[in-house]
């Protein structure tokens, strides 16, 4: 079942991979089913840089692990962060998809955010993300973790936030959307690292 | 219509993501009509990454807008730097085409440049761009940036400038030296950029 | 012989020569063959951008020397690195495959580690890595060199080490396992390096 | 004419610029025929995003300039630097190929040495370019660059050398190695990079 859907997330696990998001042992992405009966997440330990659609399990909303193509019970372990990416769906009906990735940029900005939020400098990320807030740091996969990515996306308008130490979190109607928010961040962070650099080391004069 | 020329913006849309030259959720790029009637230019919002050739409209020197395919009219909306692009055809015949992307190092040094230029610093950049101006950071869309990016390219040998906290807009006799001003831009700005750090930190004894 | 096996060789040279692990002069990689008679690894000098699965060879734990796929004994010389592959082997027989990669980040904070260990700052390297030891730098190919890497990986848990000025080798069941623990590493230096530089110039307020 | 000859420089050309050493503006290779007739050289102005066997032309060791298919006289430009190219050969009969990039950190760190010479910190480099110089900077496409280029090869074991703020030129036996050469520096220039940053910014401690 959900063939589409599986291909889809597939595609987007290849170009978080492909586009540096994550290493090869990093990263999990989950989708609502069309028939809002749950989501579609990873097997726990799945490398981006090999799952097929194989690896995808069916989640229902008491926790009920499947087998996503059969629908039979499964035994397979869901990706350790299925307790807050579960959470964040009741949240909005609106929520499709929810995209955590490794994003280096955003991971190293979000180490030294006294303020508790990721500067937003580029044009682009001003004006499609509004805020993004840094997440405390908990252990992966833990209670506290899952509640406190829970809390942070309570506030309206928030469409993705970064875990310190750890990467960011997207929410978006589709998953090419909160993919999209993460792209955005990224560059955001990426060209706020240059330009701390460049004003450090000068550029006006050569 | 306009099947070749809209082919090669796709092209040119692809080369600008799949380079780093924007995120999924970021940039824009026109070319002039072989007729001379008006430019081809994306639907507002659509990404980089999953563009295709039914994401471009046709827009007429009046401001009509068409599907570029059937050439009826259409309720979809061009992109919100529509302006700036329509206002920049008709300052010298021989610009074919129009790419504003949102390059990291260039927009990184355009935040620093109290100068009002990038330096050019790389061998390559100083023999075919000559002088790349910083354009002072209006709201995205606006009547103001669409006057500052005219104003900019009013001077005879501008062919690409940098929007501040934004990114570069370039023009070029058709896409590929349009972008590839922006590409020997970005290359000079990563150059720059590393040149004052190995500066700062020192490279000449180990 | 060991047609699968040497496929999945060049597949993660390639991977590993995409992924910007190497340069196209760099880097040698090896696996325990099936039988456990020996390993295969490659013909010393050829490049990752170019190999194939002929330029691999087959080496028994005496250090005879066959071509890997008509097993006749070869008079082709392995990697010079084949000491401290074939050293690592006999430590544990769930050791499948030795991946040793030049990942630049990585290398270069082996080369400012007073404390012997990079530091674990991103999250999936501080869960899945544990401990990173720098090894000392001796010569390429020497049995200094091999003896060093074989004493850093007699710890009980160590994964992954980086030679200093040389790059990271890792151990794994198999060889996706081993490069997915490089892969890993390298993120984690890279989001280290931009955390340091982001705490140096600030990112707090803009 | 010389068909397996452009395929491969081809090859190298895009090769070189899908790994960033070149922007789409960037580069030139050349190639010494098999009948040691002359060299193979591109086109002046031609992009590497775009480049065909077409747009390479047959120069003879007399200067006269022919199509490299028919081997007609042809009116069209060589690359501007084909002198600095041409003067390599004579040196060494060995010499088949030379591979001039614009690789953005060893042109970085070309702009900072006041000693001459690239710093070579990481093994790999140190082992196979024993000694780097800077080439001071003239010129694109001057006399007194390619003289400089030249005195600079006279010097036995010198494989590549760097144009200060221009890029690297190396040369090789064939295509492969002459470009080799160019991603092995290119290699080190990262890993002294952010060896000197992280040096700066403190790693051993978190």
């Amino acid at each position: 079942m959900y063939e589409e859907l599986r291909n889809e997330i597939i595609r987007i696990c290849r170009l978080s991979y492909d586009r540096g998001h994550v290493s090869a042992a990093q990263g999990n992405i989950s989708a609502r089913t069309p028939d809002d009966r749950g989501i579609i997440i990873k097997v726990s330990g799945t490398s981006f840089a090999t799952i097929t659609a194989d690896d995808l399990l069916f989640v229902d909303w008491e926790g009920g692990v499947f087998d996503s193509d059969s629908m039979a019970p499964s035994t397979r372990q869901p990706s350790m962060e299925l307790r807050f990416h579960s959470w964040l769906y009741p949240l909005d009906d609106e929520i499709g998809a929810v995209v955590h990735l490794h994003s280096p940029y955003s991971t190293a900005i979000s180490t030294n955010c006294s303020s508790g939020e990721i500067p937003l400098i580029a044009s682009e990320a001003r004006t499609l993300l509004h805020r993004v807030p840094v997440i405390p740091m908990y252990p992966a996969g833990s209670q506290l973790l899952a509640e406190a990515v829970h809390d942070t996306f309570v506030e309206d308008g928030i469409m993705v936030a970064v875990i310190c130490e750890h990467g960011p979190v997207a929410i978006g109607r589709n998953l090419q959307e909160a993919y999209n928010h993460v792209d955005n961040l990224e560059h955001n962070c990426m060209v706020a690292t240059y330009s701390r650099l460049t004003r450090l080391v000068g550029t006006a004069s050569i």
